[in-house]
């Protein structure tokens, strides 16, 4: 861990109660992968008849545990299926030594419960480029076994931390012709994290029993709004999973991808990505940007991202200053379509430009006082069609070189 | 001027010596557009005959002075030329009152000095969507009128600083027929300095003749490899403006866009770049980014650049940490095509990863005492073909964050 230990002051008050998933039980452990004194490996188990669906990074140098997952998340299987997730050393880049390493752990948890090499999913996250010393993972998969309980989900949350300050978790439930599902998912990450990928380690559970062509599909389309929506530094992890897991145990099928299942999904996914964003690295505001009268939903996005990944834009956010000349020069610089004189821009509720001009009743006063803020909302209007997109963001503070100039020291 | 005063610890040791280029005359004075008790404007005076090329941001916010130049840039003119620059406000995001601003400030000029309007350049930088006091401006040109020399451009690079804490000049000759011919520069920029764009104001003077569709030609080719090929904080400026004037007064003609003229002015373009990196906002670090193997020179520029721009490589930079990993993840991310296993990294001479694994007989300690040196180099050979592309960076440290948080305070 970095040498930077204080909470975020973003961070949620409390882990959240997660309910009980019918058909899924994890368990903890401490295998000094890398870090002492802490859980740093952690083991979910899933009923037969559990279905999956995956999202991961586009990163061209992915790592061992990503390919190995890809290649397994479109397999039918009745068998059940084991997710086991390492802290601490993110196997990437470690090429042959890489590929043995994933094969000798999902082996290893194959043979010890009893399923099928392929229904086997791993994680590693932390260091990239050091060899995984995988056997001490091994030789936990007996006590990880044996420790399973339906609980134990806030300590996966734990298990699976690198420099996050706080674990992540998430929760709600659907009603389905009158009967509930439950769903409740954790997450890790606050470096390394950028648009257009999965961006970080996700797993999410539900009781519900869904088809894994449409869980597939709902999970992808959800991803584009809420991961695929956030950004601490702009940087891309090689290790980026987000899996979701069906166990069905609940008896209650969904069969539609709209709706109260995919409502309750969306919720989970949109609040462990916020809490993300809540854990980024040296994070002291958080802050929302609303696009709005784009070109298209894509501009929106490439305005937006382009805003929320500014150094300039995210060292002013720290110094509480309404810079909003930082904001024009984003909007510039993305590349999608502008006019300059057409864009107004709004820090909350106050109008500071209007259509290509400092609206004259604006008072320097009202920004500065409302950037004091925790929680910040900047919304452009491009005035030039109905496109729109909402990203989220933090702040660039010392806090963020402080940690990142010595992660590995 | 934001908090910072310290000198950059990558200054050159003074500000060099710069030949009188016969055909341009400078002047510098204070008229406290928003700074006090230094020069923030500066005048330039063009001969007749002096042919004009330009540079300019592709912002879609770009300033008013920016789509003024390039409206005239294009045009012939025999009657000589001028070029005011001020400091302390950009006249960017302003609307119809900016363009106004630019028209007052180049009718004084042009009545003050007796030149058509449309040679009449100008230049602002500084805070943007402020409305720039044009009149204090003009109450100075008679004074600048007034004040010209041939060895006032070390004023002039003065007059143009905003957050740069030291003035950028540079000098080469050309020897063309036995006839030597001079070029001197300027530049100012430390900060919103991105490519794909001029990304700061840099204006170079020659004695050389050269025809203008010839000199813009060169300018263009030249920018690409040289300011286009630099990075600070991946932002780009509304305002970015480089201008290049020849007064052909030596008598010696430029014919060909190759030889000698064309070396000595990519000498002085990219040691003004260079300088600009050196005066990176909070940089304490100098960084050559070496991309070599890559499919294409297009895509040799996009892996370097993802490097270049990442905070998390510039924090490591910054931290003395040789964490190459982050370079894998930079290539990973950037789009361009990679392929892990063919992937080699150097630090300096030191080869780190060799074809998608850690070189084995790489020692952490070397890494960790070449990254103590002020100057470094990481390069990259991607495997993939013949494609290459240099790029220039420097690190991201508190002092980034320092001068940024509160720059307008």
């Amino acid at each position: 861990m970095g040498k930077i230990t204080a909470v975020s002051p973003l961070a949620p008050a409390a882990f959240p109660e997660l309910p009980v998933i019918d058909g899924v039980t994890f368990a903890a452990a401490q295998a000094g992968v890398k870090y002492q004194g802490r859980v740093d490996v952690m083991l979910a188990r899933l009923v037969p008849g559990t279905t999956m669906a995956g999202v991961f990074t586009r990163s061209a140098t992915r790592s061992a545990p990503v390919l190995d997952c890809q290649a397994k998340i479109g397999l039918d299987g009745a068998t059940g299926a084991a997710i086991l997730v390492n802290s601490g050393n993110s196997n990437a880049f470690t090429g042959r030594n890489g590929v043995a390493s994933v094969q000798a752990i999902t082996k290893a948890v194959s043979e010890q419960i009893g399923l099928p090499q392929d229904r086997i999913f791993t994680s590693s996250t932390g260091v990239i480029g050091e060899p995984l010393p995988h056997d001490r993972i091994i030789a936990k998969i007996a006590e990880l076994e044996g420790a399973q309980t339906a609980t134990g989900i806030a300590d996966a949350a734990r298990a699976i931390m690198t420099t996050d300050t706080f674990p992540k978790g998430a929760t709600a439930t659907a009603t389905i012709n009158g009967k509930t599902v439950k769903i409740a998912g954790i997450a890790k990450g606050s470096g390394m994290i950028a648009p257009d990928m999965a961006t970080m380690l996700v797993y999410i559970f539900t009781d519900a029993k869904v088809e894994r062509g449409l869980l597939q599909s709902m999970l992808s389309e959800l991803t584009d709004s809420t991961f695929n929506c956030i950004t601490v530094d702009s940087d891309t992890s090689t290790s980026d999973t987000l899996l979701l897991a069906a166990t069905g145990a609940s008896g209650v099928e969904v069969t539609e991808a709209k709706g109260a299942f995919r409502d309750a999904l969306n919720t989970v996914m949109l609040d462990l990505a916020h809490q993300v964003v809540r854990d980024g690295e040296g994070a002291s505001k958080f802050v929302t940007i609303e696009i709005t009268g784009a070109a298209s939903d894509a501009d929106a996005k490439v305005h937006g991202m382009a805003i929320a990944n500014s150094p300039l834009i995210k060292t002013a956010i720290a110094g509480e200053d309404p810079n909003w000349g930082r904001v024009v020069m984003a909007i510039g610089k993305s590349g999608a379509l502008a006019d300059r004189d057409r864009l107004s821009i709004w820090f909350g509720d106050i109008l500071v430009a209007d259509k290509g001009w400092r609206n004259p009743d604006y008072k320097e006063d009202q920004g500065a006082n409302y950037m004091k803020g925790e929680y910040l909302k900047i919304r452009v209007d491009l005035g030039l069609g109905s496109g729109q997109c909402t990203v989220w963001t933090c702040d660039l503070t010392h806090g963020y070189i402080s940690i990142n100039a010595d992660y590995r020291s």
